[in-house]
């Protein structure tokens, strides 16, 4: 047996944005892979660096600049082996063009696979609702793919996305899952109100205030950004399988 | 600002052995990390490679031989800037000397980190019952560590290993995790008829099988190999901190 024996189709997972995050993608990674036995799993490796600087305080230019942090994950995983990379953060999507720019492995965009989610959810048109950091809404991360696939992007007002959808990010963040619960689902209800056709939980921190044993009660169809990625790297994997 | 600026004290995880035992190992690592933000978690670095051939099938040689799997994944691991190991899956504890004497890096070892974990709830004496695999079991792989700390190590009739230990272990492979419940449930309350003053969740699959809220019901104080181990991972994490 020589080295060439354990090579595969590694997934790089660029994790600890935050580390929370991270490890919730593995485990919906694994969780989502229809699979008898381990073996059939995919190969993955994650680098749950979580001190990476805070993102919106980076790209705001009042705090230190996450990019370097980030293409030194990135470069970290492809050495070790990944063949095709996620990033399981929106925010850090803002930098996805110099990321990508920086590696010759793909980098499955977080957009696309919502978007990929949406149309497989049979949502195909109409009004969109967008939650997340309000620097990824200011930004438009999402905005633009929508429009650019059809769909109208529909925000809620800032108060509301600097007041509860902030405060449960930030409570996830402080693993205080149960209290972040109610103001994620303040903000979802408040998105139904404003007659969408789904929600995107466009921070990969709202998927996890939000447990999926909640969600029917909410009424609304959602996508979820880390259930989104990951179902997007099964994808990814199994195109490669012979 | 060159590259040293990214070095750091990294968790290596050796995972994979199941895929979703090293998915939640990361998690449970976040989720006892208590921290105002991101940034103060553990970096860590988990390596997912569900390939390793199976664990008991090879320590009996009727199987593949999994440790050059997971001699691979350990050089990988401390390659990418490890500077200690955990290996969450108690049956890769079989090759444990093996694992160690390959690197340089130490390998916190899962048996001790469930005795310091006992002596942490106050079980400093008494009888053990043990969960895991038929494998573990049969070769000792807890007996002989906790009756060195003075414990008496209890175990239920093969039949109960065999049955619902293993069949629990296995629909958690399976990601039937609500289904992994009962036969896991079913063998703690055996244990708790032998009068034993603690179990070990001995296997990383059966702390899966049993979540925490169900936990208070069984009546009897439990350790959990994952919990135990990511304990031991924030203690060495926290001991090199300045």
């Amino acid at each position: 047996m020589n080295d060439t024996q354990f090579e595969g189709r590694f997934l790089g997972v660029l994790g600890g944005m935050g580390p929370m995050a991270g490890a919730v993608f593995m485990q919906r990674l694994v969780a989502l892979t229809d699979s008898p036995s381990d073996q059939q799993h995919v190969p993955a490796i994650l680098w749950n660096d979580p001190r990476v600087p805070d993102r919106p305080a980076g790209f705001a230019g009042s705090g230190p600049d996450p990019l370097p942090w980030m293409k030194n994950g990135v470069s970290k995983l492809v050495r070790a082996g990944a063949a095709a990379l996620v990033i399981p953060c929106n925010t850090a999507h803002l930098w996805y063009e110099q990321l990508a720019a920086s590696t010759q492995v793909p980098i499955l965009h977080i957009v696309q696979a919502v978007v990929d989610d949406l149309r497989s959810q049979g949502i195909t048109t109409g009004r969109i609702g967008l939650l997340g950091t309000a620097t990824t809404l200011k930004l438009g991360l999402y905005q633009n793919a929508l429009q650019a696939h059809g769909y109208e992007p529909v925000l809620l007002p800032d108060h509301l996305i600097e007041g509860p959808c902030a405060a449960s990010i930030k409570l996830v963040k402080n693993n205080r899952f149960a209290d972040a619960l109610e103001p994620a689902t303040c903000c979802v209800t408040a998105l139904r109100r404003l007659e969408v056709n789904a929600v995107v939980l466009g921070c990969t921190e709202l998927p996890l205030a939000l447990p999926h044993h909640h969600r029917a009660a909410l009424d609304v169809v959602l996508t979820d950004s880390i259930d989104s990625l990951a179902r997007a790297a099964l994808r990814w994997y199994r195109s490669g399988q012979t």
